[in-house]
């Protein structure tokens, strides 16, 4: 069987089927991705247990798949989706079937398993950063690709299984809901008021402070006002643009400076939570409709970091609500160091 | 401090601050909702652990919060939301405040803490369903809510804190985002095509077959050709209704019918799962806005059954897409017990 994407009109999201990575009905309480086991694939030296890379940043003079590297990139070994193969759309029923086509990538952020990003130096984290900025440029070359995703999971709370600091990179040939609900939100913004959403937040979070964790010359860190986890984390760039892949190398010196900071505060504040990093960026916009044309003046890419305590539930699952017991202002002021941890 | 609803622009979702439910910062790995400890408050005979009920189904001559009930609702301990007050919404820059006023009970389904609602007979269920519909009756008369929402959290993968068997009642003052999508959705459909959205997947899923689980005179039980998650079932009424208040005694005997089957299916095939139950129906219509008026023809109520193994990771939380790795064709054979466990 072969991945695809369903989409039913009722919930209207998509839905990938990924059957390979599949285990027989008794096993799904296991982890949807086995474990490192004896070997950690993703530690220098053990090259061969990954398939072969896609991307690296080496010391000279280091050769392809040996050891020698800062930050590696390869392909999932457990792809949801599959990078070969023609993209046909098709009616079945009231539903939609689309082939099951998409990048599925692993950025491993450091060769030495022992260590979490955010003890890294920052130029390490920024060669991560760079990592992800050359995989989207390289990924948007491919035209059957309308948008390109990272994220990283990291504890068991928030979906990690293997605990060597790794993010993943999704191309994918659909935009999927929150992203196209965010865009059309902030076009109609921009259509209203001439001024862009992402400013206007910029601006509001600046002037009010009380949601304000850090600031650095390119970058603002606040907890969100809308919050949906508690000590969520959002960092936007001063630089109002689209896409990630336009940061120069100074632009990401900034953000693995404020993002090493964020990440630092959440694990003295919460003893280490689990959590998710997402990475907003606009849907490339080559191919895409009119309707995401306009993007430049009135989408500006973004990072979030959403704490993982307890699972999602029926509220939540239900509803797209959230139920959030800290509020932001006084999650940030334990993230500035002003509240007693 | 007080609950509170906020939305921000860019997510457009409401977020419930629920300050009461809080613990120090220390704490977020703890449950939500602590423990029954040695005594289990929802036990017949520990009435008075709970808050006063609102509603029983009881033998002749027990008292109100004395043993003798068979169904017991009673607010939850650590509401997301206050009962008391007025509903008051302002702006907050660009954001969205509303006060965080909103109904929270728990059906206490059986006075027995060792049963799952799935082991119980299927008059006792049905007692469960009587009770669902008369707290939606009597929620219904708060002109302050636009939205009644039932659910039910199993096991800890899919946010329990409480073994002993119970649902949770929500009545809200807005009208939730994937509620709405679905509601527009709906309408679209049914003024594009004369026809429910409903009924078409109805009639699509009996037509097709390899979906279908189980059926009897009023459900028709299948797993959702985009299901979410793996295992994911829908039961949707063959009496074509917006609100699941209307359902009388015959048919909410199979529902219980039909809802157990599914249930004790799923704890067979799967080993006892985590699973969200979900129900849905259409919003408080009686103060509706002239949008959601014309409910009854495009609308239909239903319920959901997420299965829930690993935890929802950073491609959900971002994306509000699923990757699923059971084809719901193949779990609707394992349910129909065709392919071997």
């Amino acid at each position: 069987m072969t991945p695809e994407f369903r989409r039913d009109p009722l919930h209207h999201t998509w839905v990938v089927f990924a059957p390979k990575r599949q285990r027989r009905p008794q096993e799904f309480g296991a982890p949807a991705m086995p474990g490192a086991g004896p070997l950690d694939p993703f530690a220098a030296g053990n090259e061969r247990l990954t398939p072969y890379e896609v991307f690296a940043l080496r010391e000279d003079p280091s050769r392809p798949n040996e050891a020698g590297w800062r930050v590696r990139v390869v392909p999932n070994r457990y792809p949801a989706m599959e990078i070969e193969g023609p993209l046909a759309s098709k009616p079945v029923g009231p539903y939609d079937h689309l082939s099951g086509i998409g990048a599925h990538e692993v950025v491993i952020e450091t060769p030495d398993g022992d260590r979490e990003l955010e003890e890294l130096p920052v130029p390490a984290i920024a060669d991560v950063l760079v990592a992800w900025r050359e995989r989207i440029n390289d990924l948007d070359r491919d035209l059957r690709f309308q948008h390109i995703y990272i994220f990283k999971n990291v504890g068991p709370t928030a979906g990690a299984s293997l605990g060597h600091a790794h993010s993943q990179i999704v191309a994918l040939p659909i935009i999927p809901p929150l992203v196209e609900g965010k865009l059309l939100r902030a076009r109609a913004h921009y259509q209203a008021k001439q001024r862009s959403l992402f400013a206007d937040i910029l601006h509001t979070e600046r002037e009010d402070g009380s949601r304000l964790v850090a600031e650095n010359d390119s970058f603002l860190l606040f907890c969100p006002y809308a919050s949906r986890f508690p000590f969520e984390l959002a960092i936007f760039p001063k630089r109002h643009h689209p896409d990630y892949a336009s940061c120069a190398a100074p632009e990401l010196q900034d953000l693995a400076e404020v993002l090493r900071f964020a990440l630092q505060r959440l694990s003295s504040v919460l003893q280490k939570p689990g959590y998710n990093l997402l990475l907003h960026t606009a849907p490339l916009r080559r191919r895409s409709t009119e309707n995401f044309a306009s993007t430049r003046d009135d989408y500006c890419w973004h990072l979030e970091i959403t704490p993982r305590f307890n699972p999602l539930a029926g509220f939540e699952v239900g509803l797209g609500s959230f139920i959030n017991t800290v509020f932001p202002e006084e999650a940030a002021r334990y993230l500035r160091g002003e509240a007693k941890e």
